[in-house]
C-alpha cells in the first residue's frame, strides 16, 4: 500500500477502487472502531476486507498492506483503538535486525566487484596490461561502488555491525575495499595510457573534481579504517581528503561552493559531502584545522540557507541573488542534519564551535519534527503535504533523531516517539527482497517546484540504502538505551529520561 | 457524503466511483454552472445525479448528501453560483432548533439512569443494603453519566433551554441529577463496605483523583443549580470544587499539571477541566480567590503552550523539556478557548485579569479562524489540512465564535460568517437519529503525529455532543442578535454591527 | 486532464477510475521510471495507457492529457527523468504565439460589437432616434465589452501585438473602440430620454459609480491611444479618469475604498482598478499628482492588507475591524502585483515612491513564488494547497514574474524558471478553441473560506483572458531576452544573468 494512505479507512463497495488507497485526504470513519461496540454495524466488516484487497491489487506493493492495528494494545475490543496506515507499534530488536539483514543482503548481491571488458562483458583478469575497455562491472540497479551514496551505505553497514555485533554487516564493505586496493593501480595505469577522464571507472579518485567525488566515500574509508575493516587505503584517503580540505571551490569564509548551476552556488547537500570527511580527518589526524573548517561550513551554510522561522534549510543559494524563494527539499535537510550529527560525534567538546553546531542541529531537528507526516515519513518538500512521502530524507531524519537522543543531544521525551514513528514509516519501504522503495532519484539544485515535486522515485536510487541501515541500527540502540524508559500507555509511547521523575497513572485507572 | 469533499464537483461516468466523494483536492469544474449558459453541455447533467448516488452508496451517510446549491440565491441560472460540499446558507432558527432537539432526544434515550447488578443486568432496587456488583447501567454508546464530557452535555442542554425557552432541554439534566442525589449515599456505603476504588460507579465523586474526574461536571452542577434545575447537590459540588481548587497537582504558579505522561506535564485540555469550575465557584461564592486561580491558569497555560506566531495552543508541555515540537490538536484548542469564554462570562470586568484573558481569547480565535477549512469544519490537527475534519473541535469553535460575538468580545463583521460556516459544517455531522458523527475519541497527550492523525472517530465519542448543543444554541442567539445585521449580498453573508455605518450597493446594481 | 493531478502517476486496473485524475495527493510510483531499468516490470506498462485513457474519458479535457515527459531530455532511457502532470519543457516562441493567437481569435469571435433590440434581437441601425430597448448585443460567453476584465484583455492584446509585431492582435481592440466612438452619442441620448441607469449598456461611462466601472478600461483606453490603436476617445478617458482620480470614495490618506460589504472596506482588487489608470494619466498628462495618488494607493493598501510574515495580501479590510482573520485569495494578490508592475512601468525613477513600490513588489513576488504548486499553477487560496488551482491568478503572476525579470526588477536566476513553470501550467488551461479554462468567476469580498474555496470556475469568467494574453506575450519576451541565458542542464532550467559569471559543469561529466 501507499503510505500516502494514512487515513481512517473507508467503506467501499466491492469491485470499486477504494479511495483510501489513493489519497490520504479522506476523513471517513472506519467501521471497525464502531463494530466493536453494541451499536456497531457488523455488516460493514466484510467491505473492509474488500477495500484492503482492492488496495493491494491496485498498488501491488506486498511489503506494506495496512491498515494496521497496533498489536501492543491487547484489548481487541478497545473502541478507542483505531487502525494505522503503517504498523504503529514498538519495533522489536529482532524484527529491525532482520530488516537490516535484508537490506544488507540485497546490497551485497547487487554490487559486484569485478573488472570486465565493457564491450564484451568478459571478466578482465590480466591486471598487468591495461586495456581501454576495462571497467567496473555495472550493477543491475546502477549502484556505483565509488559514488557518494555508497559511502553512506558503508557507514550504515559499519554502524549496523557495531550495534548488532554481527560482522556479516561489514563483509560487503571489506569486499569493496579489497577490490579498490586490488584495482586502483590497474586503473591508474589505464588512465596514463588511455586518458579516459570521466570514463575511467576509478576517475573519482584518480582525478577528483567535486565534493560528490570525494567527501562521502572519504568519510566512509576513514570509518572503515577506524573499525579495522578492509585493507590500508591511506592513499585513497589522502587523495579525497586533499580535495575536500584544500581543493574544492569555496567562498572566502571557507563555505564549500559549486560553479553550477550558477557561477557561485551553495548546496545544502555539500554539508554532508564535506563536513563528515573533515570531521573524520580531524579524528584521524588530531589536527584542529579540519574541525575548524567543518565548523565553518556548518555556520557558513546555515547563515545563508537556514530559515529560522521554519527551522529548515533551503536547498541552495546563489551568491548574486542572496534573497531568493526557498525550496525546503527533504533530502537536503537530511544531509544538513546528518553532517552536523557526524561532526558532533567527533568534535572535541572544548572546540569553540561545539555549542554552535549543537544549537544549530537542535533547532533544525525541531523544525523537521514539526513537519513529520501522519505516516511517520516526511514529504519530498518538507513544508508541502501534497508532495510525496520520500524515503531517504525520512530515513536520515529517523537516524539523526535516534542518534541525537542516544548521544544525549536532544530529549527522548519529545523526540523518542518521533524517531520511532519515523522508523515505522521507513520500515514499510523495505521490500521483501531488501530493496528500499520510494527514494527520490538524484536531484539537482533547481528553481521551481514543478521540478522538485515530480522527481521520480526508484528502488534504484541508492540514496535510500545507507540511511535505512543507519536508521535501523540507531533505532535498535534507542530501544536498548538504558537511559531511556519507554512506556506504552493509553495507546501510545512515552519516552522518559531515567532522571525525568516519576509518573503516576493512579488517576487514570 | 464526506465533508472532505468540499470541491467544485466533477464529471463522472456511470457506475464509476465519483472522485469528489473521496477527496476534496480536485479542481474540476462542475458542469452545472456551465450548463445554464448557452455554451453549456447539457448532456453532462445526468452524470451529476449518478455521481451523487455513487457518493451516497459509497459512504453510506444519509445525513449529508451534497453537493448543495445555496437556496438563498433565488436566481437559479446565476452562472456565478456554484455548489458547496455543505449546505452553505443562512441557518433557520426552526431548523437549528430541530437539530438540537434531535441530539437532545438521542442523548436522553441513550443515557439510562438505573442501578443494575453488573453481572446479571437485573435492576438493583434495594438501596439499603449495598452489594459489590451494583453499578450504573451501562449505556449502549458508552456515554458515562459522570464523565467530564457529560458535564459539557449538561452545559449545552442548559444553554439550549435558555435560548429556546423550551424546558424539554433540561429534562435529561434533571433526571441525571435526581439520580445522583438518590444514589450517592448507596454507592458511598458500597465503597465503605467493598473498597472498589475505580470500579465504584460513583468513584469520581467519592474519591476524585484528577481534573477529568471533577472540573467539567462540577461546573455543570453549579450551572444547573443557578438555573434551578435538579435537586440540591451542594455536597457533590463541595467535593469536586475542593479537588479543582485545592487538591489537583499544579506548578508553583498555580497552573494545573499532571504526572502523566511525564512527571510534570501540562495539558491544554486542563484549561477546560479547571477554569470553568473555578469560574463558577467564583460566581456561586463571590470569592475572588477562585477567579484569581482561574485567571492564573489561563496565563500560566498560555505562557507555556501558546504559539504567538500561529496563535494556537500546542497540546501539552513537559517541565523537563520546555522547548518541544508542537502539536496543534484541534480539541485541545477547543478546550482552551471554551475555558476562556466560560471564564469571561462570569469574571468581573474590574478583575485585573479580565483584559488579559480577553486579549488571549481574541488572539487565539484569530488563529483558529484563519485555519477553518473549505467545508466550515476544522481539521484534527489544525495546521494540517491533510488530517481529517473533526467534529468536536469544530463545534466548540463554532460556539465560542458565536458566543464571543453575542457577548461583544469580537466583531460580528469578521467572525459572524465564520461561525455560520462552522455551524453549517457541524450540522452535517448530526445524523437523522441525533447522533454526532466524526468526533475524535478520547486522546492522550502524545508525541507523534502518527498517533494524532489516526485517532479514530465515532458517534460514541461523547466529546462531540455537548459542543454541538452549545454551538446550535448560540447560533440561534446570533441569528436573532438585535445588534447584528446580517446581509445576504453577492452570494455570501455580511455581518454588520448595528453601529457599523451604512453600506451602499448603488455601484453594484 | 485536471491540473489537480500533478502526481507521479499510478497503477490502475482496467475499467476503474484512475486515482491520479482525481487527486494530486498520491505518492505512488509511476512504473515508467522503473521499466527503463533492468529490474523494471514491463508488464505494468499497459496499465499506464489505460489509466491515461480513463483520465481523459472522465475529465473530458482534450487540451492537456498528461502525464508528460520533458522532450528537452533527449535520453529516452534516463532513469532520473520522470513524468510531469504538465508539459514541463522550454516553451517555444512559435508555440506560445500560436496559443496567443488561439485566445485572440476566440475573444474576437466571442465579442460582437452591435447594437440590438434586446427584446427582439434585431439589429438597431437607426442611431438618430434612441429606443429604450437598444442595447449592446450580448455575448455568448457573457464577455461584456465595457467591463473591467475587458480592459485587461485589451492591455493583453496590445502587449501581444507589441511583442509579436503582429497587428492582428489589436484588431479586436480597434473594433471595440471604434464601436464605442460610434455608439456613445446614441446611448447618451437614450439615457437622456429614458433614464435607464444601470440598464443602459453604456452606463459605466455615462454614469460611473465605481472603480470597477472605470479604472481598468480607462487604463486600456490610454494604452490604446499611446499605441495609436482606435479612434480618439479622449471624452471617455476624461470621464473614467475623473472618477478614479477625483470621485471614488476613499480614506483620508487617499486609499481607495468601497461602502460594501461594510461601510468602509478596502479591496486589494482596487489596486488594479485604480493604480494603472492613475499611472497612465501620469504618463499621458505628465502631471505628478496622478503618480502621487497611485503611489499612495500602493502604500495605503499595503499598510492595511499586506502580511509581511507571508509576503501576501489579504483580500480586504474593514475600517471598523482593522485586525481580522486573513484570506489570501489568489486573484486579489494578482491584482496587487499587476498594479504595482503597471505603475513601475511608467513611474519616473526619481519619484520618491519608486523604491518603495519596487520593494513592495519584490517582497510580494517572493511570497507568491514560494507558494507555487507542483503544477506551476497557484491555488485559489494561495496558502491552501487543498483549494483548487486557479488560472487567472496564475496567469497574472506568470506575467508579472516574467515582466519584472525583463524590466530588471527581479533576478532571472531565481524567478525565471518560476515564470516558465507558471506558463507551462497556464498553457494547459487554453482549450483547443482558445477558451481559458479554470478561472474563478467574479468573487466578492467575503469573510469565510467556504465561500472562497467553492467559487465555481468557468471558461466564461473573462478574468482569465487578459492575464493569459499578458503572460504569453511576456514569456516570449523572456525567452528572447538578450540579457538572460537559459541553460537546460541536469533535467531542469537555469536562468543566468548575462553578467552572472561563468558556470562550470566539468565536475559533472
Amino acid at each position: 500500500m501507499s503510505l500516502g494512505a494514512w487515513h481512517q479507512g473507508t467503506r467501499a463497495l466491492p469491485f470499486v477502487v477504494s479511495p483510501p488507497c489513493t489519497t490520504g485526504r479522506t476523513n471517513l470513519e472506519w467501521p471497525d472502531q464502531i463494530s466493536s461496540s453494541p451499536l456497531g454495524d457488523k455488516v460493514k466488516k466484510p467491505t473492509r476486507v474488500l477495500a484492503a484487497l482492492a488496495c493491494c491489487a491496485l498498488l501491488g506493493n506486498a511489503h506494506a498492506d495496512g491498515p494496521f492495528r497496533n498489536p501492543d494494545n491487547k484489548n481487541l475490543k478497545d473502541p478507542a483503538e483505531g487502525t494505522y496506515p503503517v504498523p504503529y507499534k514498538m519495533p522489536a530488536v529482532a524484527e529491525v535486525t532482520e530488516q537490516l539483514n535484508r537490506v544488507r543482503a540485497y546490497m551485497d548481491q547487487a554490487t559486484p566487484t569485478r573488472v570486465v571488458n565493457k564491450k564484451t562483458g568478459a571478466p578482465v583478469t590480466d591486471f598487468k596490461n591495461p586495456i581501454a575497455d576495462a571497467a567496473f562491472e555495472e550493477t543491475a540497479g546502477d549502484y556505483g561502488i565509488l559514488v557518494y551514496e555508497m559511502g553512506v551505505v558503508h557507514t550504515g553497514l559499519l554502524k549496523a555491525a557495531q550495534v548488532t555485533g554481527d560482522d556479516r554487516f561489514t563483509a560487503m564493505t571489506k569486499r569493496h575495499l579489497d577490490f579498490f586496493a586490488q584495482t586502483l593501480p590497474y586503473f591508474r595505469a589505464q588512465e596514463q595510457k588511455f586518458h579516459l577522464e570521466r570514463a575511467n571507472s576509478f576517475a573519482r579518485f584518480l582525478d577528483p573534481r567535486s565534493l560528490d567525488d570525494s567527501g562521502s566515500m572519504c568519510a566512509a574509508l576513514m570509518r572503515a579504517r577506524a573499525a579495522k575493516v578492509g585493507p590500508d587505503l591511506s592513499g585513497m584517503i589522502a587523495t579525497c581528503s586533499d580535495w575536500v580540505a584544500n581543493k574544492q571551490f569555496r567562498l572566502a569564509d571557507g563555505t564549500m561552493a559549486r560553479k553550477r548551476p550558477q557561477a557561485v552556488s551553495l548546496w545544502a547537500d555539500d554539508m554532508y559531502m564535506s563536513i563528515p570527511a573533515l570531521a573524520e580527518m580531524g579524528r584521524m589526524t588530531g589536527e584542529r584545522k579540519y574541525y575548524d573548517l567543518a565548523v565553518a561550513n556548518v555556520l557558513g551554510m546555515a547563515q545563508r540557507l537556514y530559515n529560522p522561522q521554519l527551522n529548515l534549510f533551503t536547498h541552495g543559494w546563489h551568491q548574486h541573488v542572496p534573497d531568493s524563494p526557498r525550496f525546503y527539499w527533504g533530502r537536503a535537510n537530511g544531509w544538513a542534519v546528518l553532517a552536523m550529527s557526524d561532526l558532533l560525534d567527533v568534535l572535541p567538546k572544548d572546540h569553540p564551535g561545539y555549542d554552535k553546531v549543537l544549537y544549530q542541529l537542535r533547532a533544525t531537528l525541531k523544525g523537521i519534527a514539526e513537519l513529520q507526516s501522519g505516516s511517520g515519513l516526511w514529504h519530498q518538500m518538507l513544508d508541502r503535504n501534497d508532495s510525496y512521502l520520500e524515503t531517504s530524507a525520512s530515513a536520515i531524519f529517523t537516524y539523526v533523531f535516534a542518534h541525537a537522543i542516544n548521544q544525549g543531544w536532544i530529549s527522548p521525551t519529545v523526540y523518542g516517539s518521533i524517531a520511532q514513528a519515523g522508523w515505522i514509516g521507513v520500515s514499510t519501504k523495505i521490500t521483501p527482497k531488501g530493496e528500499v522503495d520510494g527514494t527520490c532519484v538524484g536531484t539537482t539544485l533547481a528553481s521551481d517546484q514543478v521540478y522538485y515535486y515530480n522527481r521520480p522515485t526508484s528502488v534504484h536510487a541508492l540514496h535510500g540504502y545507507g540511511p535505512v541501515l543507519l536508521a535501523g541500527a540507531e533505532i535498535i540502540k534507542l530501544i536498548k538505551n538504558p537511559n531511556v524508559n519507554i512506556e506504552y500507555k493509553v495507546r501510545t509511547y512515552h519516552y522518559q529520561p531515567k532522571d525525568g521523575g516519576k509518573t503516576d497513572y493512579r488517576e487514570h485507572q
